[in-house]
């Protein structure tokens, strides 16, 4: 089931995130030329840069480079789940690239609340758990992971 | 204890990876502008992108998009770890960015193979489980992660 919050990213709180509701966060592309200008730097595996290679390969053309999906899922992650006055984020479990990400699909973010839980030696703040997922246009999901979050708690004294 | 690869990558199979070796693979650093760039796109939380806000913040300063660390980390991994005739990677567990990664600081890439096996079902290919971690110019770790690699097999018959 689809929610949305009650509160925009800017006056966004521990308490606004409801355990077991998913967020739909947004849709994005990657295009070939982006995909190849990322990879390029920061991932020059032939399958994500060489258009000749990868079309004679198993994807059958150029695939994303995982990293780069996960840089644009944050992207959406940013803008439309985490508050804006948000905390750092101690880590991610369980990263998984289940399929192939090829140009120009089209890629939405869902976020699932697994897990909130105040912080008990630092009341001002709480600990979300999410299983984020993007799916392709199919909806088969192409990437996965279970961030943690903390997050601002909005009245503290209670 | 550091080790030096018998092979190159483009060379490289799963027979070469040793099992408790820690293989060190290139430095790099990120500078502010690089850090902003990234971080416009593809993270824009005020502490990677906003120099003034930044700086009264917790950390003093701009910090680097932890997506940003792992981005340049894969491509010492691509670089100097992986072979060049590398496989899908599955995924990815225990990513940790346990201290802030500020600009210019050195950042070095050591990874450790805790973990190599032949595949049951395909014989021509192994997963390699790595422990990988970022350490700055005090020897500190910044970034961890655990991924899980399919590396050929140089001798499938044996």
């Amino acid at each position: 089931m689809s929610e949305v919050f009650s509160t925009p990213p800017q006056d966004r709180f521990f308490e606004d995130y409801v355990v077991g509701a998913t967020y739909v966060c947004g849709s994005f592309k990657l295009s070939e030329d982006e995909i190849i200008a990322f990879a390029s730097r920061y991932d020059p595996q032939m399958m994500h840069i060489d258009r000749d290679l990868a079309a004679s390969g198993p994807f059958g053309g150029i695939i994303a480079s995982g990293w780069h999906t996960i840089a644009a899922a944050m992207r959406l992650m940013v803008d439309n789940f985490l508050p804006h006055n948000g905390l750092a984020a101690p880590g991610i479990d369980e990263l998984r690239w289940p399929r192939p990400v090829h140009p120009d699909e089209v890629l939405t973010l869902h976020a699932t609340v697994q897990e909130a839980r105040r912080s008990r030696s630092k009341p001002d703040r709480g600990l979300i758990r999410t299983l984020l997922e993007v799916l392709n246009q199919n909806g088969e999901v192409v990437m996965s992971m279970k961030p943690l979050n903390m997050v601002r708690v909005r009245n503290p004294e209670i």
